[in-house]
């Protein structure tokens, strides 16, 4: 891509997700608003029926359940391939994924090379995993959070773009708890997405250096 | 102790250091403000004219160096009986290790239950051990912060008491964010051990809750 082409094309963003999408319907409400300069051309789920579809329909965006069997845990395989194609097949320049609950593998990441982004409910290197709000609140911490970060192989370790940190209130429990980091959430990927958008990002080793607005 | 004894004696801190002492500092200078209603009776340090004894003796505080030898990074045996010694000497109430560079074994956190609290330069449970802050800025994490918590016999895992959380920033490196951490470390290690002279503190499995001041 010439600078050329990059100043003047809309990031396309594909979404990936198992759930309910809350995190999928902020990115569509930040494109609404116009704090988030890009354009989502595909949602795609393992979940048939899941509401991350739903959102998108509503907004006449192309979505799309694609089976992941037979895994149960991981997207690899013919799945993985078929994930890809409808991806290329929709401009992806960027992949957000938004409560998927699958472990994705190298295929995916070599067919977008530092371009698959993740959101997690907690401050990483802390609580990877599932129910991370729970972790933490479980481990006795005091302050929770959330992570945007590029994806590699390994489960919720990859390079980190923007984490913002909750404080955890003496009469939390999981439900309160994770309402208060869903709400960061909202906020932090859209940021991401955007830097992306502005190529203001740059990976060296772990360390993601944020530049300057030009 | 009664609850009359209680509302009436001042707690009696014993600290123990390997270090320069900034934190014991940060506990000085919240007694001297009359922030910290409390009063350090001894300080010890393994580290023969460490700096930590110095911030003491400039107060005419109780300070000593007593060898942890033949042990390099544990306080054990006798050498750890000697320090239960003269802290019970000085009718110590709650002892806070403030840059202790060893690990305590179970006769001290036995002879002081529940009253042996650490301060540590990360959100744990992320970067637990040595060098926190510099863990943090090589893995990439975009916040770092410090925990006051209950000393356990295991590494950084007690029950936390206190977490505060501070941004890393692009152009950090190692002493830029330790200097940004340790202001909030000389911040909360006082306000922890305030919530111990009012008997705030209830520890419940691995959570502490705080009481709403009475």
């Amino acid at each position: 891509m010439t600078t050329e082409q990059q100043s003047n094309a809309v990031l396309k963003i594909g979404i990936i997700g198992s759930g309910k999408g809350s995190n999928a319907l902020s990115i569509f409400e930040a494109i609404d608003r116009g704090a988030l300069k890009a354009e989502v051309t595909i949602v795609l789920s393992d979940v048939e029926g899941a509401g991350i579809l739903n959102h998108a329909i509503q907004r006449d965006i192309p979505a799309r359940f694609i089976s992941a069997a037979p895994f149960m845990t991981k997207l690899d395989g013919e799945a993985q391939q078929d994930y890809i194609d409808v991806l290329r097949e929709h401009d992806v320049d960027v992949i957000a994924l938004a409560g998927f609950m699958r472990i994705v593998k190298p295929d995916l990441l070599a067919a977008f090379p530092n371009r698959v982004l993740n959101i997690h409910p907690a401050l990483l290197p802390a609580f990877p995993g599932m129910y991370s709000w729970k972790q933490a609140l479980d481990y006795g911490a005091k302050i929770a959070g959330c992570t945007v970060h590029f994806v590699d192989t390994g489960t919720d370790t990859g390079p980190i773009i923007i984490q913002r940190s909750v404080p955890i209130k003496e009469d939390d429990d999981a439900g309160t708890l994770h309402a208060r980091i869903q709400i960061q959430e909202h906020a932090i990927y859209p940021e991401a997405l955007q830097l992306i958008a502005d190529n203001r990002l740059r990976i060296e080793g772990r360390r993601v250096f944020i530049a300057s607005p030009s």
